[in-house]
């Protein structure tokens, strides 16, 4: 069964900087979109200035996996929108968030928490060292023990989310922190993946291993027998035991 | 040290429901703070229709342990008021959410999902029998292997929450059904508590088991050295190790 | 792919009580066995009277998931059998451990705990419930929110097993008693369900809901690319970074 | 209520090896006492060459925490030594298991699986940076965000342990690998504590930070209402709802 893969991107850095128009000329969506080439997905692409903020209910109903890319313009998505993507992940949609999607609306709400993070961003970046933590998980299939981003953002701990159902990743930063920068949660019906890299100034979404790390993802987070309906608060009339 | 303790009861039920005030003339905050009797707890009640929603800032940055009992009224309490209970919580403050608090907004915030259950009220009530999962937990300290409700109202499983943290206690029900009746959750640096039984038209809060648990788990849930500062994002300029 | 089970019964109720070679006349491997008909599977049987205890090496590396049900023998399995088997799981292979197997060597190796629980058995056995808390786990695909097995034996908690890394059923028995019945955990790079119902005295293993449930979990704890192979004590001769 | 630890030491490198001697003229276990010094614990130490191997059954009973140090000699350990520590942890006495303790039967026995690790060990020793990112966590207590063991031996990912209980230590090694460095598990009614740091050849015991680390697990693992005895196997004879 064909899955119906949307990618969600801000879209705002590639309008306003060079140099992440440069890396990203067909911007971060198409550049994640080009990564999954070849493996059967039915892909669309959204971005926040599109019509509905990209997501319009007919698209997000047909979304089986959802990936959201934001930074700078978290605010600005609509809470109404926000609160249909809720519904649709504790229905059973799958939802990837990437890197500075950890401050979204969507991913605080589903957490609880602030999701904040210790941060440092060096114009040449540092070298980011991804571990796998879980190497017979779903997720980690096809990976080696350890990959490296040679130019990235470092993002720290303490990260500020409950405790994972499934910690896959933990990178080594060589300025001297440590971040659980592969994390899995169950929500309702839904899957979430959380996936640290991905910072718009350098050209990680080019990266083999994470377009691995995402292709997989999208395989795991989608569960073909959830019903797509959010668990009832149901009324049982009957006590047939008593 | 002494732990602040502030109980907070929507009270709606009370005023409009004589059977219910007939089980409660101090209201379900004051049988609750009569259970905590002699414990050394230092406790302030607050009600839906007191002054600021019976939180005024001062009150909760005074509190240690935040009690909540709501069930008709859970949309009233202001979206800013829920805003800063989310953000003492993360920062170290406990809570401890009662029976039907579960579809509250302060407690579906820091869960992400919407808490939904399934339930029946029967106007005799049911039996319900509360076993302890966990024995050595605090929270479990001095209770037997069991004990029971002789009128509850049935809350069943599927509950639309995150895994817990840990899992105290699980309920039967004489008409067929179990529950999760007793979950613990950390968020951010806060615990949090939810416990099952407390319907409004049954004197549930009389129960010395049901005491136990509350006193216990104000003790569990209010952390010493936790330092009342959310986890911040923190920007680190220092790479001392590149 | 093909997935290669092998069903491992003791064996031993069948050759000595008769109404338990009544109601599994083609012992309690074979009803299982005739419940996996139909899904492809490539099943062995295998008996603890049986040349190396049913499992010679051979079979033993051969089997991609492993069903064990085990009851009055647990202490005539082989100490070094048991460490293959450990070995095995911790490599990749699945384990389905049945009712009773609660005190099999091989479970209670794997979880570190002694897997005591309370227990009454009934000539006439006694209505269990099977609720399901984990409605999109696929091990719970294609089942109605709860079902009941009509006689079965009481398991009940406290179970002293680690907390699992999924809990996926929840029983109700007639008698006042809660367990975990249903119960996943990754140990290495294996995957474990315990599933409670199962006594053979009654006909549980006809039950088509759970041999669904038999189903799921086969393909659930077979992982494609776990591989085989335990994770290694590794000696890393090359900081590359200093 | 005065807490009763008993550091266990295995103490054959400061017999054979001259540089471990110099660094812990009194032992391993008698550095480990002397960090505790002050806090009102009533300190036992013990070792493998002593009778009973150090841990008679009078002196473990009395025991509410036990310390382990161990390395090159862990298959001396005796197995029924180890059934009957393993007793007490299900039944609620407090294990702190340190560095190489890893590998123990007591460690490998509580957790199912082999502990395995990646492990370097140069002569000089390389930092390692320990993160806190549970820092509400008792065991966390007094702890800044992140504190350096100048000279460490490398332990990193992947640990082969079930997914811990708690996580509350990230370790960062200058040569490039990451390790949860403090994990915490809940086994029967015992809590369990495993922390990284300690090589014989480094002082690291010497450390404030890892003595309060000790200090704070001692008080974290020793459970005042834990009764001493593991769950029983229970049958219940009384179905009192049928």
């Amino acid at each position: 069964m064909t899955i119906c893969v949307t990618i969600w991107n801000e879209g705002r850095h590639e309008k306003i900087h060079s140099e992440v128009a440069a890396i990203y000329p067909d911007r971060i969506d198409g550049a994640i979109s080009a990564g999954l080439a070849g493996e059967g997905f039915e892909i669309q692409r959204a971005c926040l200035d599109d019509i509905d903020q990209g997501l319009p209910t007919k698209t997000l109903d047909a979304t089986d996996v959802l990936l959201w890319w934001g930074h700078i313009a978290h605010e600005e998505v609509g809470d109404q929108l926000v609160d249909r993507i809720q519904s649709r992940v504790l229905g059973g949609m799958g939802l990837i968030v990437l890197h500075s999607g950890h401050h979204s609306k969507i991913f605080t709400r589903l957490m609880g928490t602030n999701c904040n993070l210790s941060w440092r961003e060096l114009p040449e970046g540092e070298l980011e060292r991804v571990w796998v933590v879980a190497p017979s998980h779903p997720i980690a299939e096809g990976l080696p023990p350890y990959f490296e981003v040679p130019q990235s953002e470092m993002y720290g701990e303490p990260f500020d989310i409950p405790t994972p159902d499934d910690l896959l990743f933990l990178s080594w930063f060589k300025g001297g922190e440590v971040f659980r920068s592969g994390c899995a949660f169950q929500r309702g019906r839904g899957r979430i993946f959380y996936f640290g890299p991905g910072h718009e100034t350098f050209p990680i979404y080019h990266n083999i291993h994470v377009q691995r790390i995402i292709i997989n993802a999208i395989r795991w987070t989608k569960q073909p027998h959830a019903s797509g309906r959010i668990l009832e608060n149901w009324h049982r009339a009957d006590p047939i035991h008593i």
